[in-house]
C-alpha cells in the first residue's frame, strides 16, 4: 500500500514517520518546511525512541505526489475549504482518506466533494506531539489512534492500524461510531481550547481557579446535552475523568492557544460552529459554547 | 434637609455637587481624595457649565459626619459588605437612603441590615461622568436620575428630585417599579461591562465586529428572558434601541473596564451573580451570563 501524509506537522509527521520507519511506502506533503525536510529528513524525537526518516519522499504539492491507497489528512481544519482540491491528484477510485483532525462534520463535508467510491474515515489521535522546528517533531506522550469510518469499506483502515501497531503504536483500532468519538473529543477540546485563548491562560491555571474550573465543567455538561440531542450518549463520568486528568497534566498550551500565539487562524468553524449547528438542528441550543464561539471570532478578527 | 454623599466619585460628586451648588446642606464623604477636596474643593467640569464647591463639607469617615435626612450612596458595590456599618453613624430613624449603583438586589440586602424605619431606594443614573483627578470630575453628557422606592415613604426622595431639578437636572423622578428599572439597566451593563474586560475592548470595537455584536444582542435577549421569569417585562425594542445607541456612541471604556485597567475589584457580584441567582430562583438559567460571570471571576483572581 502507498501512504500519503497531507500535512506533515506533529500528528502527520508522527504517524507517517512510524509507517515509513517500519518500511511502508510513505509520501509526505510539506508546506513551508519542504526545504528542511529535503535537507535533513523528518526528525522524530520520541519518548518511544528517536528516529529520522532520511532520505524522505517529500513534496511541496500534491500535484507531484503518486496516487495513494491511504491518505492521512493532518492539516488544520482552517484549510478545509482547499482540502478536496488538494486531495484529487493523489486519490485512486478506491482510496481511503482518514481525517486526523479535531471538530465535527469534517468527514461529511469532504464526502460531498469526493467520488462515492473513495472511503472516508475520521481519526481521533490521543497523543502529545508537536512540531518544534522545521521537519522536527517532538513526541512527548501517548499515541493512541482510533479510526471510525464515515463511509466505505474499512479494509484499508484496518491495514493502516496493523502497520501502525507493527511500528510501535500500542493502540490503533477501528471503532464503530465515529460520531460518538468526535463528540467525546470535543468534550475536552471545546472548553480548554477556547478558554486558554479567551482568558490568555494555560490548562493548569484554568483548573486552579474555582470559577474557571466550574465554567469548564458546565461547558462539558452542555456538550454532553448537545451530543445527547444528536443521539450520542456520553456518561458524565467521562467529563469527571477529563477534568481530573487535566488537573494532573503539566501546564499545557492548547493547539488553539498556539495558533493564537502565532497569529494563525483558529479552528473555530469545525470545533465550535459545527457542533453548535448540529445540536441546534436536533433542537438543543449550546448557549455557553456559542459565547465561546463568538468571543473567539472577535479575537481572531483582531489579528487576522 | 441635610444630604450625605457616600462616595464622592463621578456620580456622587455630580449629584452632590448640583445639590450643594443650589444651596442645599450637603456633606461629602471622600476616601483617598479627602486632602485634595480640602485643598481645592470639589471641581465639576460639566457640559452644563463648570462649577466648584469650595469650601466643601468634606469628611474622610462617616463617624465625623452629621446625621443626614437623605443619603446618596455612590460607592462601588464591591464595598457593599461595609456599607451598613458606614451608614449607621449618619442615619436618623426616618432617613432615606438612595443607592445610585449598578446591579440587582443591593436595596434588599441593605434593607436587612438597617432599621425598618429607614426608607431605602434605588437610583438609576443615566449619565456620562467620571472622576478625572482627585476631587475633580468631568460630566460629559446626560444626567437623568430615576429613583424607585424599595421600602418606606417616597417623601424625601421627592424632595431630592425637586432640588436636583432646581439645580439643573432636567429629569429627576420617582418611578413605581425599581426592579424593572434595575433589570433594564442590566440589559446594557451585563454585556458591555463584561465583554469590554474579557475581550480587552471598547464599545465601538465590540459593535463593529459581527460576532461580538451578535453576542451582545444574544446576551440581551437572555437578560430579557431572565427578567421575564422574575416578573419584569422588557420589550425587545429596548434592546434594539440600546444596541443602536451604543453603535453611535463615542468609543467608551465601561466602568468595569476602568476598574480592570486600574486593578480594582470588579462589580461581579451585584451585576452578574445576583441577577443569575434571581432568575435561577424563578426557574430560568442565564447560561451566557454565567459564562461572563465565571470568566470575570477568573480574570479578577489574576490581579487581586
Amino acid at each position: 500500500m502507498t501512504y500519503g501524509i497531507i500535512g506533515t506537522g506533529g500528528i502527520g509527521g508522527f504517524y507517517g514517520g512510524i509507517l515509513a520507519k517500519s518500511g511502508c511506502d510513505v509520501h509526505f506533503l510539506f508546506h513551508s518546511e519542504y526545504e528542511a525536510a529535503m535537507e535533513h529528513g523528518l526528525i522524530v524525537n520520541s519518548c518511544w525512541g528517536d528516529f529520522t526518516i532520511n532520505p524522505i519522499n517529500a513534496y511541496n504539492s500534491t500535484s507531484t505526489m503518486p496516487k495513494c491507497d491511504v491518505v492521512l489528512v493532518a492539516i488544520k481544519t482552517t484549510a478545509q475549504n482547499r482540502l478536496a482540491d488538494m486531495l484529487k491528484p493523489i486519490l485512486k477510485p478506491d482510496s481511503t482518506v482518514v481525517l486526523i483532525q479535531n471538530g465535527l462534520n469534517m468527514e461529511k463535508n469532504l464526502a460531498a466533494l469526493l467520488p462515492e467510491s473513495v472511503a472516508i474515515a475520521g481519526g481521533m489521535a490521543y497523543i502529545c506531539v508537536s512540531r518544534i522546528a522545521p521537519a522536527v517533531i517532538h513526541h512527548q506522550d501517548l499515541g493512541e489512534l482510533t479510526i471510525g469510518m464515515h463511509r466505505g469499506s474499512d479494509e484499508k483502515a484496518k491495514e493502516l492500524c496493523r502497520q501502525l501497531k507493527c511500528g510501535g503504536v500500542k493502540v490503533a483500532e477501528i471503532c464503530s461510531d465515529l460520531n460518538a468519538h468526535r463528540w467525546k473529543k470535543l468534550l475536552w477540546n471545546i472548553p480548554y481550547n477556547g478558554l486558554t485563548v479567551i482568558l490568555k491562560s494555560t490548562t493548569d491555571r484554568l483548573m486552579n481557579n474555582e470559577a474557571s474550573a466550574k465554567l469548564i465543567y458546565d461547558i462539558m455538561l452542555e456538550i454532553i446535552s448537545g451530543a445527547k440531542a444528536c443521539g450520542v450518549e456520553i456518561p458524565i463520568s467521562i467529563a469527571d475523568n477529563l477534568v481530573e486528568m487535566t488537573r494532573h497534566m503539566k501546564p499545557y498550551k492548547t493547539s488553539m492557544r498556539l495558533d493564537y500565539d502565532n497569529k494563525r487562524p483558529m479552528e473555530i468553524e469545525y470545533m465550535y460552529s459545527e457542533p453548535i449547528k448540529e445540536a441546534d438542528a436536533h433542537g438543543f441550543i449550546m448557549a455557553k459554547t456559542q459565547v465561546l464561539e463568538q468571543q473567539l471570532k472577535f479575537i481572531q478578527n483582531g489579528y487576522l
